[in-house]
């Protein structure tokens, strides 16, 4: 296992999208700092934001109505720096690929200048009702493959994280 | 990164600590699985239950009376197998390395023979009070030593995952 | 609003279903108790419990293949003394009303002797697939009043909280 | 128990807090719908931001800092209306009560004009080391006061609900 180390927000591509969110009284621990699988369901919420802001596509209506999960079959977290409540983090994915049935992106959570935490989050589509791979809709293909350029990497290229 | 493949739970060594736990609707998602951030929050709780039950060490004190904390640095899931609600799992921890500030463990996630999940989770512990690296204090240290000598592999020694 | 005082649990019917439930790290919040929508959280576990262990209802099943769903209309919580980490509690829920689409009960929440919390939750009966109301399924109202019974009060009448 | 009727968003006071919040994937439960402890934390945090962008008080530093808390000792909610995932829902606190040592608060909270559910939130302020009573905060009086005033119901006074 690798760790990444931190970079600046700043070194991000300025084309990338970035959802605000807020660490919340109720997402820390004892210890004052975020519950670290919290980190998880906020970069769940940033995804839905990507979805519905950036790709549009409704990730809920793609559940709900076309019954197509986008469920997670790898996640990882380097958490560098702690959350602490009342903080505004940005959250900034960037798809490192698109596969078949499958895509990945890192998250990149920062405060200001400072990462505090890197998800590298591997999705897989699936349908729903029999719980089974199925390609990435086109739709979602499309508009993944169109953000992806836009950040600036090729279409299927790792980015150097 | 290379993601495991599921071994079966009667693999895993006869004398390792199992916590069990059970999916309750609350932590199942609209796809009617686990919602994959309460795995590791299952984890978590299953530490405790480790270091409660067979290190004799309390959790709870540590965090409140000692000032110690036990946080994430990493943390890596890989989902095998969604869990779906009233299933009872097995989670068996196995630690992988104790260092002198750290310690590492895999958690294995069973229902039944079929493995779920498996976390990897990589422990910082810190003075609370300053959020700094401190040594792993020697009574857990010679706890998690013990335990993994227990289970089969000597002491900082990779086990085979 | 009237708020209930705090009663031992040994005064609690005898016959009563307790279901034990560990308050955990992740659970509590940086004032180092239990973050209180939890509480809420753990009492749907211990209806949950209360369905498998002893109606001989499938909460699950309810749900998933019959497609009747048990939410909440109403759910109130008085909270008297503050659960920390690591506690063991009981729920012992006691049915307080078995209607026609619905049915109420109070859920006691003891750390030993003393109670930490109440709560009223009141639950109507849906077609999932509609979200509309429907009638409490033979099985379970008769489950429910045989229950009600054990714990000592007459169906269909409020036990003096 | 007497339970609210839902009233529109129109009806409550124009210059009442409004924060908006947005249903997410990981909010819902198998049913499709919000997991009804998650109104109250969707409500705690509606309070943090009500403190912070109209109160002018520091919630997180009045725990962290002042070690004063503001835990609830009461918390009912009524649901009228499923929560679904992507809706967005704006959380209006009104004041009902400021008290010595707690204060009473009514949330609504609507999905365009419609009323999904209301909750009825008291809470007790306490010195966090000693977990005891203690007078609501000079400061924190005059801003709940205040804000009591600018909706329009003279302090001290129970708003028809």
């Amino acid at each position: 296992m690798s760790r990444p180390a931190p970079i600046p927000a700043s070194s991000l591509p300025a084309a990338a999208f970035r959802a605000p969110f807020r660490i919340r009284f109720g997402d820390c621990d004892p210890a004052g700092i975020l519950f670290f699988p919290n980190w998880f369901a906020m970069a769940n919420a940033a995804v839905e934001d990507l979805f519905r802001l950036r790709l549009g596509i409704d990730f809920h209506q793609m559940h709900a109505a076309r019954g197509i999960g986008t469920g997670f079959v790898h996640a990882a977290g380097t958490f560098m720096r702690p959350g602490t409540m009342g903080d505004e983090v940005l959250m900034t994915p960037l798809l490192r690929r698109v596969g078949n049935a499958s895509y990945a992106l890192d998250m990149h959570i920062h405060r200001g200048e400072e990462e505090l935490a890197r998800l590298d989050l591997v999705t897989a589509t699936t349908q729903l009702a029999t719980r089974t791979s199925t390609p990435v809709p086109p739709d979602l293909r499309a508009a993944l493959l169109r953000y992806q350029d836009e950040c600036g990497n090729a279409a299927g290229q790792e980015i150097p994280a």
